[in-house]
């Protein structure tokens, strides 16, 4: 399998955990979001909507959206499993992972902090307060929405929501949030951090990775 | 079952056409989201994130987000089918109803432009082109992502996609966008238009639908 990648997306670093923790191998294939190649011909003919993730499978099919390459890892390579068993825990899980795949990072994706900048005018620092607004609000919901306890979003094994949260938590860092009162995400970051599966997909692990 | 709904959220859409194409009865809990009501405590502590939909399932628990609530729906009451059978169809149709659950809808949501014309000062008319810009650039992206013939968006019945793809149409010309080389949306929208379970999960067609 060949995955399209970029260091820092978000999107991108989900798909990264999901197969580090099911020991699936992957290519590398970088696309450097920053410079613009996600909008270059050659890349719109692998994902027409010109963003990563993409995952190429051997046969040359190409999936893309995170949560979607990730159910279909989840279907072909049941164990270690990302989503219980239970139908409403599913959901629940499932509902934790899109309330950060949805009403977060849309939100503080690059072209959209391009277009305040630039088509809107506005200042970096006015695009770092917008982050910073739909991440507390969708951060202290998250929060809300897992278990009390646990070291995970749900349960002692790392699932589904957890690969959202942490990307979503180096992006809250990068811009500056205030992440007081949310400890039980930042406990939760701590105890990915542990984990190899998480320490190879990190940003700065990656073939990719650029000095910060 | 009880559903939290707005008639015109684009997400309680969905949700409506799942449960009505599988035949589920269901409770209407409207929430004014024009007038607030999903930021009430009473709300929050049905869902924290204060958005609709949310479904209450008879024992009391509540699943939030519409594509955890329909795969739910999908796993309790498989038929008809709204996912087909071979993971990666199932990826592609999960994809393509993703590109517009994360991609297109969220940066539309009213309160984005709330934000937007609040907070950032911008006119109506630059709200309506920031909507329009993402709107257009989903929906190419998603016409390029579908099948490029059959009744809805993967073979010749509704799926997951075609229930994140009716409600999007509405908004794009509720807001005036030109669906210009997009006629195989439109087909598919047609399609949809004919069927009971469309009709009525549609936003005129509710408890709570108002003049318009």
């Amino acid at each position: 399998m060949k995955l399209y990648t970029y260091w820092r997306s978000s999107a991108a670093w989900r798909v990264r955990i999901a197969l580090n923790l099911k020991n699936l191998s992957y290519e590398h294939a970088p696309v450097h979001l920053v410079r613009g190649e996600q909008r270059s011909d050659a890349f719109r003919g692998i994902n027409p909507n010109a963003v990563v993730p993409a995952l190429e499978l051997d046969d040359s099919r190409v999936l893309t959206q995170s949560l979607a390459i990730i159910e279909y890892l989840e279907e072909r390579h049941p164990l270690p499993a990302l989503l219980p068993a239970d139908p409403p825990r599913r959901a629940e899980v499932r509902g934790a992972a899109l309330l950060i795949a949805c009403d977060i990072h849309p939100l503080n994706n690059l072209r959209v902090t391009e277009y305040l900048k630039g088509r809107l005018g506005h200042s970096q620092e006015e695009a770092v307060a917008w982050m910073q607004h739909w991440m507390r609000a969708g951060l202290e919901a998250y929060q809300r929405s897992i278990d009390s306890a646990g070291r995970f979003s749900f349960g002692d094994a790392p699932g589904l929501a957890d690969l959202c949260l942490v990307p979503q938590l180096y992006n809250a860092r990068r811009w500056g949030l205030d992440l007081a009162g949310l400890e039980r995400l930042a406990a939760i970051d701590a105890a990915a951090a542990a984990l190899p599966a998480f320490q190879a997909a990190a940003a700065a692990a990656q073939p990719d990775t650029e000095p910060v």
